[in-house]
């Protein structure tokens, strides 16, 4: 198993067909393997050699997808820069992978030149649209050159380093190897239905597995990539209707920022068949509004992480009723996908019986090779031969995932368990909410109380006593929150497009510590 | 990755539906797994560690698939063994392989005790319908047992010796990986779509991969399999009736056998919505009349063989159309699987242009870890990294696979190539005949002819003049039977229900040698 399979398929079974769509360029899967496999020429003759790490810093484009499998056609390891991070952050990436090749757009250009001081490269590759700044070479040049033969690596061999965490403590590199992205992406293309003529529209950024597996697993199956820089709601409605879109994958966050954006309404999203949704949880208030509004999308969740390429498990389409005997099921995160072992271990890793809440842990040809340089950090994370999650869940009789926080999120109050996550859901069953987030904040007493950011929608009044009493009406007294602070900005996201809950704590927890974040 | 997985799976999302049905005996996936694990337990008991080889001999059942899980979750090597071969060539694969336990059901329980002989074993276990004979110990009541964990092997250990060959020189151990065959159901159930509600009968036998394949995909997601001992064409169509199958395999011999049957026409087979066949070429006009005849069935098609844990390429039903565009396409062997690299290649290895007869080569995670103590045909089969299938074929620009024979079918007549199966094609579309093989025999003159072996429809009558007369309306003269012989008895088989050629072959080959056989 190799990355490149996925292109060498697609241009057998499809060559004729358009591979890939971005703006106003679209390209078959016959001349996106002739430039993928000119391009690694070029890296080779930059001197890249097999097992080298290329680094990408890049908003999504048809190029970005071009460049991810030349690098393995090169035989070298692609390491994709999160295009949330601030310079320092990637500088550290970059000091940590050691690249070669730094390839960047328009957008990085300029922070490019800053990056070169931290790690000496053989070069800069400019995959942007107009013509290569001074000192970095053209991708565009590179893809024309005469293709040469794969030399990508295989089956357990590094493929791709896909740093996660940042804002907090230093980012960890994911090591996936070849088979972990093969093996996710037959997964996929099971699990979510992907077909030959798929029309997908990449949202999420494509440095981010969420943006990478459908991408192997698209082209796996020689589908048509149409790719936008990067989520903003009216670009995403607009690429929908001129492209025809039938399959897309959104955060949670992104839904809401759509369903709430004045331009809804205004296109036509009725080619939609299919809608991935993850990344973080889905509030059921949500989910319910979205079935209702979009009654022609079909919705799947998807659960997983990076550590283990991606998917762990699936909720289809057929468990997203609004009643019956079924109805239950939408407010978990689906069962283990085909291969996938889950089971819900406590703090000593044996599996406890259903219903009972604590860790994921998950074994499957996913789970990722390690840490990039981290031995310890990796010998933790798959202590016992099982990738330990750090996600509280619990799981129903029959295989069901009811995830209720990440371990971090929890708050520990009193000495009860309060999981941020159903005290969010209940907050944003309020009319007048638009954003929430519910943090554990310190607290002489209790150890640490609950806290809740919540941003109202636009004209909308809110104030703490109302979010407060609202809670009562739904869950429990100690859930409440105790503390309730109204912002008028939007709250801030991770790269993967989820509420950064870490930098949030961090303005409460200065001078304090906290035994997990 | 670990058989056992598919198993835990279906307990984990399925346990309270059916997982098998045999005759009147169901059992739901909970009670299956409790059984697999206490068998398990039980092999432990006899000696068995880890590694140790298993051996089972016996006819199609749900206890089959039971000691199938069994002999995986107790860290042992399944060596499935051929209920047609005789006692000599089964004591052959005993002395090869191995193995500390022999399994046998009512069929086999006498040559066991032949068998046992050739090979010291710690236990036989009966996994037949009434009481254990006389030495044996019960597979029923080890199944009683409390269960044990899991102590499958995983990734790239051995997990099953799949003997093929046979017949003419010694049989062959395909030795598959965990990785493997849990791979290959990935890809098997993407492309054949099973679906956890999938009910499937297994007509092919068990110890062939084309059983072994789909038991270990359909229970993967969590179906129902429906067994009967062995095909027989009523007691198949029965069994569709009696279980409402909706999914079944057959090989074209066997579709041929039901259609021509006198019972055809008397069950319900309405409940089929697919049908895979391969493991042998489909006449094209056999194919034609199926999908007249059973208009509700989609069929699908599927290439392989052994040595990749089954799947290669899929022809999906869409490209069944008996006219339109697509209409072509249905007499390929459809295009490579996900995540199979499929090319045609010449004596050399090297890629040949599309159109251009050559050898079909495959890499992918279903290949092989080689044959059992068998270094120089390992080194053989695999040269370059790739498995070269013995198959001659060639490929149209969409990537649709023809198979015009297996190298060794081949007829090299006066330095031009005839493929049988070109030939028996056009055999085929005489409304008199009923089964067909074509093969070489030796010439003074042209090195090999092309002799037909013909099998009339009850009640009609051949003479080898019309035979030839009918081929020369079809296909070049240099393609047609120089002699044809008429039988009247049905056509040897092999195991998986070929017709056996090499058998044939042999006959008329005595005295004389063949560069390939």
């Amino acid at each position: 198993m190799k990355l490149t399979q996925a292109l060498t398929s697609a241009v057998q079974l499809r060559k004729d067909n358009v591979g890939t769509i971005h703006v106003g360029r679209s390209r078959t899967w016959k001349e996106i393997g002739h430039r993928v496999a000119g391009a690694a020429g070029g890296f080779r003759r930059l001197g890249v050699k097999g097992g080298d790490r290329i680094a990408i810093l890049a908003f999504n484009s048809d190029l970005y997808i071009e460049a991810f499998y030349s690098i393995a056609w090169a035989g070298a390891v692609a390491v994709p820069l999160n295009t949330r991070w601030a310079a320092a952050e990637n500088a550290y990436v970059l000091r940590d992978s050691e690249p070669v090749v730094l390839l960047v757009d328009d957008a990085f250009a300029a922070m490019a030149v800053e990056l070169r001081a931290s790690q000496p490269l053989a070069a800069l590759v400019y995959v942007g649209e107009g013509r290569a700044p001074e000192g970095m070479l053209s991708y565009a040049a590179l893809a024309e050159e005469d293709p040469v033969e794969d030399m990508s690596g295989a089956d357990n061999e590094l493929a791709g380093i896909f740093y996660t965490g940042g804002t907090t403590g230093f980012p960890k590199g994911v090591m996936l190897s070849h088979a972990n992205i093969i093996y996710e992406s037959l997964v996929w293309i099971y699990s979510l239905n992907f077909r030959e003529d798929t029309r997908y529209l990449h949202s999420a950024a494509l440095f981010h597995l969420a943006g990478t597996s459908p991408m192997v697993a698209l082209t796996l199956v020689g589908g048509t990539h149409v790719t936008i820089s990067r989520f903003e709601p009216e670009a995403a409605m607009k690429a929908i209707a001129a492209h025809k879109v039938d399959y897309c994958l959104f955060v949670p966050t992104m839904l809401n920022m759509m369903l709430n954006h004045s331009s809804f309404g205004q296109y036509d999203l009725s080619s939609v068949k299919d809608c991935e949704y993850g990344a973080s949880p889905m509030p059921d208030a949500l989910l319910v509004k979205l079935m209702k509004v979009l009654p022609g999308w079909r919705f799947h969740q998807g659960y997983g992480m990076t550590e283990c390429a991606a998917l762990a498990t699936i909720l289809p389409w057929k468990y997203h009723a609004l009643e019956g005997p079924v109805a239950e099921k939408r407010k978990s995160a689906g069962r283990a996908a085909p291969g996938v072992e889950l089971r819900i271990v406590d703090d000593a890793g044996k599996e406890l019986p259903r219903g009972s809440v604590g860790e994921i842990a998950i074994r499957g040809s996913g789970v990722m090779l390690g840490y990039w340089r981290k031995p310890e950090e990796t010998a933790r994370a798959l202590r016992g031969g099982w990738l330990h999650t750090g996600d509280c869940a619990w799981m129903d009789e029959d295989g069901f995932v009811y995830i209720v926080d990440r371990l971090k999120d929890m708050i520990v109050s009193g000495g009860e368990n309060v999981y941020s996550g159903e005290v969010e859901n209940a907050i944003f069953q309020h009319e007048n909410v638009r954003e929430c987030a519910v943090i554990a904040v310190p607290d002489p007493h209790w150890g640490e109380a609950v806290h809740a950011i919540v941003v109202p929608k636009e004209g909308r009044a809110l104030v703490p006593e109302m979010v407060i009493a609202h809670c009562r009406t739904l869950i429990a007294g100690y859930k409440c929150p105790r503390s309730v602070e109204i912002r008028l900005d939007p709250l801030p996201l991770t790269g993967s497009g989820k509420i950064m809950k870490s930098a949030l704590r961090e303005e409460k927890w200065r001078g304090y510590s906290r035994s997990v974040n």
